[in-house]
């Protein structure tokens, strides 16, 4: 709760009244300083971490359209803080109860036109978020945002794990290890590490009206804000009182703890659903690597993947082993013809004949099992939006609890009708498309339907407020081992993605390819892992809807290696980074939310590793029975992929396990109580 | 003991009678794989981790005096390999039960002169080691090497921590951090840090009766052995059989796995000594610091600091809580006038006037402590040697059963008298160095004396075949934050240490300054740390003489930080490194050896740290006391330096400590078992 604690976090100087005037908030542990000052006028912000400049003085401020510039000839007419400190409990998640703490300083500003503009500060032991508000007011009802002028300047040449923002419309890139100075525009979280040794990300959080944020080096080190445009070039419209997203700095000593940082979640309002027992983590199958790696096809036709026979194959292997879903894309009409010319072919009610969608929905429930609803849209939204409520009562009724959107489109492609009835080109990264997510995570909720969003526009922690906002992609995932012609993701990429593209939030990668080399479909590419790193993904790349790839027939093959991936969950009541080093490999355990199971995941890059894993997260004075899926010894992604080794033991917290890691490989683990003394 | 067990370790491939001859052998886990080759009878190994090429092909061979290049034309009369597993026990260390576990391959060459060489390889899981042999035989029975061509051909350019080997006779700078194309010539340990995150240290082991190497880079990322020269030139006047040091590779996934590497003592002979009951590890205290801040002198005079009644006065104060041991340099005669022109005025068995060395001997006998004795030999080598049976004699009638030996003297000016009877200069590091400080050993032991070897020539692991061959200087210590004029140590030197000179072995570092400010003696000096890194630098730097090195007065006005260097001992059973990050932070939990005790130690740079430290390395199933001394909440070394907090909180194996260290600050603990169920 919000209390009016007396904490030593506030210091305001003013030096002479024309001069500067100085503010000080710390974080609750004395970890972190933001300063807000406002010099001649013009504010500034800087952050501190226990003496260590972070951020160098940066500005803050606005450009409207057709008004003076909102950054500068400010005074403070108020300066308070707050303390808050509350454990909150997410409904489903990686962490089951999280501490929210910080510091709060909250300055209300007014210019030389007085225009009334609020800064929120909120210091963390783990970083620290800002935000504009912009109150009801005279003049500024209405206003169009040309420009968010937040700076981040950087002391020094940090380097940065980063993917580029040149355009607006994908984050499917493989992502670049550099100086920052070698990089121009990028999309967050930008992830650094300073020469000594400090870990950093910029992000934002709670992106619910507003465009992304990418980051735009001005000059040596410095990166400003550069919010995504509309087709007319304004950044923001606006309605007051506007509240823009928090900008984001996460900071930690060891790359491990950004992952443990919460602080995009706290920033994140409370849940807003109300109860939402109705959503339910899963792990799911479907007909979907298959259309991939070309064994059969979205459209109609003599391959056509989703037919009623084939849904009920997956839909018997799901209930089998347990799986909860089964997704079916290329269900619906309009995939035949080019679809991603606006997607206005789609019917988001009408299957194809092949497949008769009540059949197979009641099929599997009769088998405990749902379907999973797929919507690509190929760029289609307001089409897609005309459907939208139909679609989903529609589902409703079917049973589906889950749908899949998709919004494989390029450039400007995304299309909306402005005041004069025009076509306008929109960037999937833009405001149109924020709200339009919106409305689809609304349009679930209200059907009782969980969102994972392909194609999507980035996590920004919205999950809190809104929990039938799962999952989503913003990142290459595995079908890019399945048809890239750059040889596919590189053994590194899922050493990257915990510390970049996860930090966003939960990313729906579709892991657990056990045909690695996939001869008979894709001859000329493959998975570059080998099969223990397959299932080491099941921990380190979290999803609350966490797919199980690869067809039933190639688990069924290697049945040992298959129970790793029947066994793990995706619903965990705690996390513990074990070791990390970003790009070089990484170690997760994770507990079972609802057991007293552990699961450990660990992975390298194309370097094999020798790693001691201390498993001090286990239980005191428990004894586990732990089931170890490691890379057999002479295992090699390149020439060896399918070596592994499965053994089991008897551990306990005092155990240290030492990994072997493959070169490209990884070990996954299941840790099961026996006994408890 | 040796086997031979059917390991599948070699691989011999000849392609053709005339072609390469490649011979292969693994660690015993299969991580590491050296291979040996004969080019058109020339001689190369490499290096491959878990098939990451680690050293390239690189070439070996000796340039002798007189004789053709003992380097080609080479052919293998045999090749055997053999696999050792063995765990041997220290009699003191940082670790008592060490693990030797290799797998040898050993070539037997003989070139186209019928000269004949043996190389052998060792591979270990955490590294590598191989040397030279040449067996007695015709024409090469008496030789002199002119130079070791071994080289150490590195991939990549890698980042490097070294100090320069420009003069032959220090160690005593401070690291750089460069990569490795920055450098010329280096002393071991050399460590490196590969870009993509493996750690590799080059160095040597069982340095007896051959000069130092250093790392000459001639090309590139191409290191070559350089040996430090005698006098004329030459660089190893050798008898057949001759045999090499070791030379060493270690690597590990993360820095830590450098430090719990325990290859250079694998690479010894075990203890030659037989009983060495005698050899007892302890803290010592003493007539030292007042010196270097120069409340006191070595010399006769006014402010002469080996007094009997300053003696008496650390006797009593190491009796009051339990050191074993009170060093007195400058007790004996010689130190007035320029001692550094040779030493000559120094008698080893004559104590100043002031200074009963009997009386105090005894005294100290009386309360349960020895005197340490104290060796300066301003260089004067042969002068020393001269005195020495008699000295140890003598000392050891005292009761005196540790001796701290001194090599103060620059360039050259260590002198020998050659065969011609004329007197030659030599360097602390070559050849005729290295027999000194055996010689010394040797007459130790004879005589019931631990060494401690100051301007020292390098550790290499000789404590494991000589338990009496205690600890060494060998870098920067503590002294220089009493008048070095760069400013002392900064914050980040002991940072470095233990991961560079302390690979080597035990370093003398006398920590433990209470007085960080200097004030009364030095105002323009410092310790560059806050007190409780002084705290925790008795567990990161580890040595079984262990100072105290600050005042009596110092420590009993802060008695409650100085409980910890009461409690804290210096021989244990088992290290752990828990977290670690070269020249950032390292954190180590280390197990008294007479007791359940854990300590912890944890340091960090210029940059104030938070990190997470699971105490799994605790026993499991039972509760501790903790005592832990952490920076104050304010502290840092440039301002605050004093602020300390010490709290006491009941831990087990799962609990989790937040360590909050200060810039330049540390924490360090204690874990007391209080029951056990």
């Amino acid at each position: 709760m919000k209390s009016s604690y007396a904490f030593p976090v506030f210091l305001a100087l003013a030096f002479g009244s024309t001069s500067a005037q100085v503010h000080r908030v710390s974080s609750p542990g004395n970890i972190i300083e933001v300063t807000f000052s406002l010099e001649k006028g013009v504010p500034y912000y800087s952050v501190q971490r226990m003496g260590r400049e972070v951020i160098q003085p940066s500005r803050l401020g606005y450009l409207l359209r057709g008004q003076a510039p909102l950054d500068r000839n400010f005074s403070i007419t108020s300066a308070t803080t707050d303390h808050f400190d509350e454990t909150w409990t997410q409904p489903w998640g990686e962490k089951k109860h999280i501490r929210n703490n910080y510091n709060e300083f909250r300055a209300e500003l007014e210019d030389d036109h007085s225009r009334k503009v609020k800064i929120v500060f909120r210091a963390f032991d783990d970083g620290i978020g800002f935000r504009y508000e912009i109150p009801s007011q005279k003049g500024l009802d209405r206003f169009e945002i040309m420009d968010e002028l937040t700076e981040f300047k950087l002391p020094d040449d940090h380097m940065a794990w980063w993917i580029a923002a040149y355009q607006w419309n994908r984050y499917e890139y493989l992502y670049k290890h550099t100086h920052v100075s070698r990089f121009d525009t990028v999309h967050t979280p930008l992830t650094m590490e300073t020469k000594d040794g400090l870990c950093l990300s910029i992000h934002e959080a709670a992106l619910v009206d507003y465009p992304s944020m990418t980051l735009l080096r001005t000059d040596g080190t410095t990166l400003k804000a550069d919010l995504v445009p509309w087709s007319d070039g304004v950044r923001v419209k606006a309605v007051a009182p506007m509240k823009s997203p928090w900008r984001t700095i996460q900071l930690a000593d060891t790359p491990g703890g950004l992952i443990t940082s919460y602080l995009i979640l706290n920033l994140n309002e409370p849940n807003k659903l109300g109860d939402v027992s109705w959503v339910k983590p899963g792990k799911y199958v479907g007909i979907w690597w298959e259309m991939h790696v070309g064994k059969s096809a979205w459209g109609e036709g003599p391959i056509h993947g989703a037919t009623t026979a084939n849904a009920k194959r997956y839909i018997d292997f799901a209930a089998k082993y347990g799986f909860s879903g089964v997704l079916v894309e290329g269900w619906n009409v309009g995939w035949n013809g080019d679809w991603t010319a606006g997607g206005k072919e789609f019917d988001f009610t009408k299957s194809y004949p092949d497949y008769d969608i009540e059949e197979v929905s009641s099929y599997a429930l009769s088998k405990g099992v749902r379907l999973i609803g797929h919507n690509e849209t190929g760029g289609g939204v307001l089409h897609y939006e005309r459907q939208l409520s139909d679609a989903f009562a529609y589902y409703q009724r079917l049973g589906i609890r889950a749908v899949k959107t998709g919004y494989v489109q390029w450039g400007t492609g995304i299309k909306r009708i402005d005041e004069n009835r025009k076509e306008q080109g929109e960037w999937h990264h833009g405001q149109f498309m924020v709200r339009h997510h919106q409305k689809v995570v609304g349009e679930g909720a209200r059907h009782h339907i969980m969102i994972d969003i392909h194609e999507p526009i980035k996590d920004t922690g919205l999950r809190r407020t809104y929990p039938n906002l799962m999952t989503r992609e913003g990142a290459r995932g595995e079908e890019y081992d399945a048809w890239s012609a750059d040889g596919g993701n590189p053994p590194e990429h899922t050493t990257i993605l915990p510390f970049t593209r996860l930090l966003a939030g939960p990313m729906d990668f579709t892991p657990g390819i056990f045909d690695l080399l996939l001869k008979d479909y894709k001859p000329n590419n493959r998975v570059n892992t080998t099969i223990a790193k397959q299932l080491a993904h099941y921990v380190i790349i979290y999803s609350p809807l966490q797919m199980a790839a690869d067809f039933p027939e190639n688990y069924e093959a290697r049945p040992d290696a298959f129970q790793f991936i029947v066994d793990v969950p995706c619903d965990w009541a705690d996390t513990k980074v074990l070791n990390a080093s970003i790009g070089n490999f990484v170690t997760i355990a994770r507990k079972d939310r609802n057991s007293e199971d552990w699961y450990l995941g660990s992975i390298t890059d194309e370097n094999g590793r020798v790693l001691e894993v201390p498993l001090s997260f286990l239980g005191p004075g428990a004894k586990y029975k732990a089931t170890i899926y490691g890379d057999g010894t002479a295992a090699d992604w390149v020439d060896n992929p399918y070596a592994i080794e499965i053994i089991q033991q008897d551990v306990d917290n005092a155990t240290t396990l030492t990994l072997r890691l493959a070169p490209g490989g990884g070990t996954a683990a299941r840790f099961t109580p026996i006994t408890r003394h």
